[in-house]
């Protein structure tokens, strides 16, 4: 119903009165619902902005033959997680009473909604609306599929990706962050992780290196004396755009993530997170630039697009208690693993076309870790516990997903195919037709 | 005025005292005042942000050759839709005691703000500032012209498309948008239309359909024999980064639309209104995904992204009622019929160069209809009422400005100017210089 | 630490209480604490789009020869920015009592944020989050630097770049703007500049004047016959995008600097700050459009869209107590004064090569001036006053940063890189590798 203000508005006869009701909270309690919700709004389109994020840093850093195909990737698998976290994931990665196996079972069903003009009575007046939640949490299942596309770029059938995907953001994904989020054994044993570092990033990092493991290295990547050929990204600029969209993103993945904003200490709290986020990628893109100038001899843009978003990943597991000094320097070190990362992947003949794994993986482990500097809540051990048990879950099921759909279906395109480039064979659709 | 903290500036000498009167709302009621004219502003910046979502789309799908006219094209619009909603269109939409042919003419006077400073005592506090209202309602009416530009695009001039946007903007939106928003007789009537399926899509599609015929397709498009040429677009990046672009804003359209934030109610239907607004974006990409799969043997992207746009215009009629399930359903069945209705416009020779047709013209029927599946308070009479009184208004006015602009300045560019490409021939400058 | 909603989560046993402590405001004073801390943090991620916006612009306008460069400068000018502003400049911006030139030196520390979880009786409830209002000064200390990398681009080397940009950032841009909004003497003596137009946008466009006098123009743009040769951008998409983005920031840019949400007049007012700020955005925009239509019988997108940013910075000074009408009329000069101000800066062979002097530093100066129009309570003579004390300090300083530049490290790339390209000769990596 769209009809403007009171005072123009009354004058007419059929108006809907519900319309005009007083438009305010009843008393505090509802204004800090009302301040939580928006946050998880607010975060909420950020984080979902991060799938453009994701789509523009892998287009930009494919070959040009393979384009149209990232994007379809891309596209294909945010609807796909949206469907699927509706389906089954919401529920499964919250099983209300605890996790076990027999609940996880139960918790098989699709998310609800409250009803429309949720009478205050019926809310949850201390936390937020669960449509909101289930829009937060949502997205962020939706990036961990967004990580592993990049990995296995130029050579993955459109398909099995997609099939893979499914099982990722439907069932993998939600009960191993069920294990923290949901109020699981890690949580139970003080595993501490903010926003995602290893709950997010290294789950999608794990199922990015089970497949690159599985579909092996692009043709002509390695040499057979051993030498990596470099393969130039087609797009630049689309690259550094999905890098700054990702980083404007994590302002809503991490801030959102303190799950409230009702008080002043908690959006206090959003606040110093903010500024940990940005110091962290900042100092990551610093740290990757004057490595490879050092390095190198030459600054390069990739790894310092990659940089940044080491440092995010590195800040995520714990973006709140570091000062902006502990942050930045927790991010310089995540840009430093990735300069390192990237070059021991190609050694181990391990072919990630956009660099997901150093900047998840590697990072969202090195942040998981990095915890215990600052939180001194935050014990080693439950650190590595919770890296080890989500990591290698993730790993083992999606290792058996990928040898599933390789016998079965087969997940890698003909030889000819990469060759010539997924855009042209497999979907009939250049990505550029720029005339000079 | 811009000074830190009330801690570090206290001691100042020069200090305007009336930035450190206290910054709290009096009572509950500027508190809702507050959240509400918060939603429009946020809500305001996402789908003003549709603009570039538009133009970014728009570029990647036309020849590289018209490239440059289309971002002219995009830029203008957006400008002159503010101008012409400011002098005349805001009131005009808004007539105050109801729709009359009298007032439409009375109304016809530029917006006025509220002053600056406004006192609690002189504020609609039920309702949002007029101000946060305005800048809301101009991008909806902005969004409208956009669509027109895409179907219209690589063979229209520019000046006779730019006045013809002023008509838009001024006047034909905002007559036929009072009809219902502005409390006018389609409102009395019972027609339901929540964020704008039959009110902006359509009514940018019949503008764009009236002017694609009266401007004909372009040339080498329809063989005589009757085959359809497909033209490729230039740049898919661009499009997929427009669509998600349009994605994210769609949420403030959406969202926005329920125009209150101030009651739990109020923000939990916002929070179910973003979750399905994604739910049917996303079922409308996959239902493009799968079904070109099946049809042609091979995903195609441009399909997969007008899906996603068919289902967020199908969503727009009713985003608050459905559950998430019903939700992707219906965004699922937007995505079908674009993925019919393209092929459909081109049997007819009816050339629309980015498929604004189906999308916004043939899904807002549709979602203006499948209203009746969730609101219990609508009914197909008056659905199709609407979507009848707005569709013929909005034909005959536009065919007539089309007819009017192409019998004395004329509206489409010399044969040799379109086949050479209009960057070069009307505005000297090629959109691409990219040395391979 | 993240954990569902109470309804699902109160039967857990291992939860930590805290996270369900009731996140609600105790009092209004700290409703309106939270509302202007969101406003900042809002205003904040905006700001922050806009160093993708620059990116975009710069490299859109830029030969495609040094677009990897361009993109360089942007991640690395940004990434400094945050580590100066941490370490000396916020602190050194806001110098607490009054600025004095000892109490400079002794503000030179790195910025501290409130402890973590902040009880109220320890906030500025009358004001908002320090964290928050870094976030946001962060911000425009960032874009500050941004103006200047594209004027000087395609022939500044990369590292002597980013370290003017440190001391820009770190010393120049915080020392001349705490003279207004740190409470200085130009405050005191009443010089006016809501947001900017000066303080932020002529700082950067004097900073870009020196270094592109210092540095010259590059090779072949102005021939010994006089006339000046027009260099293509490369990629006129990616420049709209920039502007659309930088259009969508300065929502943030404006309205963030009213520095108050929690009342109505606060938020009424940050109504009229968007409204104003999107009128004189289209206003210069379609004035630049006219007017190349009539001096050049062509549109030409480039003004079009450095048209919409002069009514930015226009309107920057003052978005806040102009009409509609009279925020449209200054926005149209500024796009007036591009589109002049252009050839006349050819003319004095300075070499800009994206137009940041004339939109940033022209038009800076012009919406410094015009807040005489609409504020009763600026002068003529104060804005005058600091317009020269700025842009005097400004420019002295940045001229003698890269004299010592030029003397010692060098700025600009050997003649043979320049002709052959930044993005091969220094870096190594073209920016596109488009297959036709």
């Amino acid at each position: 119903m769209k009809l403007k203000t009171l005072a123009l508005a009354t004058t007419l006869t059929a108006l809907p009165i519900a319309a005009f009701a007083n438009d305010a909270p009843a008393n505090l309690e509802e204004v800090g619902y009302i301040f939580t919700t928006l946050l998880f709004l607010m975060a909420g389109f950020l984080v979902f902005f991060m799938a453009a994020g994701f789509a523009m840093l892998e287009a930009g850093l494919v070959r040009s033959k393979n384009v149209t195909m990232q994007l379809t990737k891309n596209m294909g698998l945010f609807g796909i997680a949206c469907i699927a976290y509706y389906l089954i994931g919401f529920n499964l990665m919250y099983p209300g009473d605890g996790w076990l196996v027999t609940n996880v079972l139960g918790a098989i069903s699709p998310t609800s909604l409250e009803p429309t003009g949720l009478a205050a009575a019926d809310a949850s007046l201390d936390y937020a609306s669960v449509g909101s939640d289930f829009f937060f949490q949502l997205m962020f299942c939706a990036a961990t599929a967004s990580i592993v596309s990049g990995a296995l770029a130029e050579r993955i059938k459109l398909w099995p990706f997609l099939i893979f995907t499914l099982i990722l953001t439907g069932l993998i994904y939600p009960i191993t962050a069920s294990w923290k989020w949901g109020g699981g054994f890690l949580d139970a044993a003080g595993f501490n992780d903010f926003a995602g570092s290893t709950v997010v990033h290294s789950v999608g990092g794990w199922a990015a290196l089970a497949g690159a493991l599985i579909l092996g290295p692009r043709i002509g990547k390695y040499t057979k004396d051993g030498r990596t050929v470099p393969f130039l990204g087609s797009n630049m600029p689309l690259a550094a755009l999905g890098t700054f969209i990702l980083w404007l993103g994590w302002f809503g993945f991490n801030g959102g993530s303190q799950l409230a904003m009702g008080t002043v200490g908690d959006v206090t709290d959003v606040s110093r997170i903010f500024v940990n986020t940005n110091a962290a990628a900042a100092s990551g893109s610093i740290a990757a630039l004057i490595l490879t100038q050092i390095l190198y001899k030459k600054a390069d843009l990739t790894m310092v697009l990659n940089g940044a978003l080491a440092g995010l990943v590195s800040i995520t597991a714990e973006p709140l208690t570091p000062g902006i000094g502990a942050a930045s320097l927790i991010g310089a070190i995540g840009g430093v693993i990735v300069v390192f990362g990237v070059p021991f992947l190609d050694k181990l003949k391990i072919d990630d076309v956009v660099g997901a794994i150093p900047v998840h993986l590697f990072c969202g482990i090195w942040g998981t870790i990095a915890v215990v500097f600052t939180n001194s809540g935050a014990t080693l051990g439950a650190q590595l516990y919770g890296i080890f048990a989500i990591g290698a879950a993730t790993l083992i099921t999606s290792g058996i997903v990928w040898m599933i759909l390789k016998s079965t279906v087969g997940i890698r395109v003909s030889e000819e195919e990469e060759i010539t480039g997924l855009d042209i064979t497999e979907l009939g659709m250049p990505a550029y037709d720029i005339a000079k």
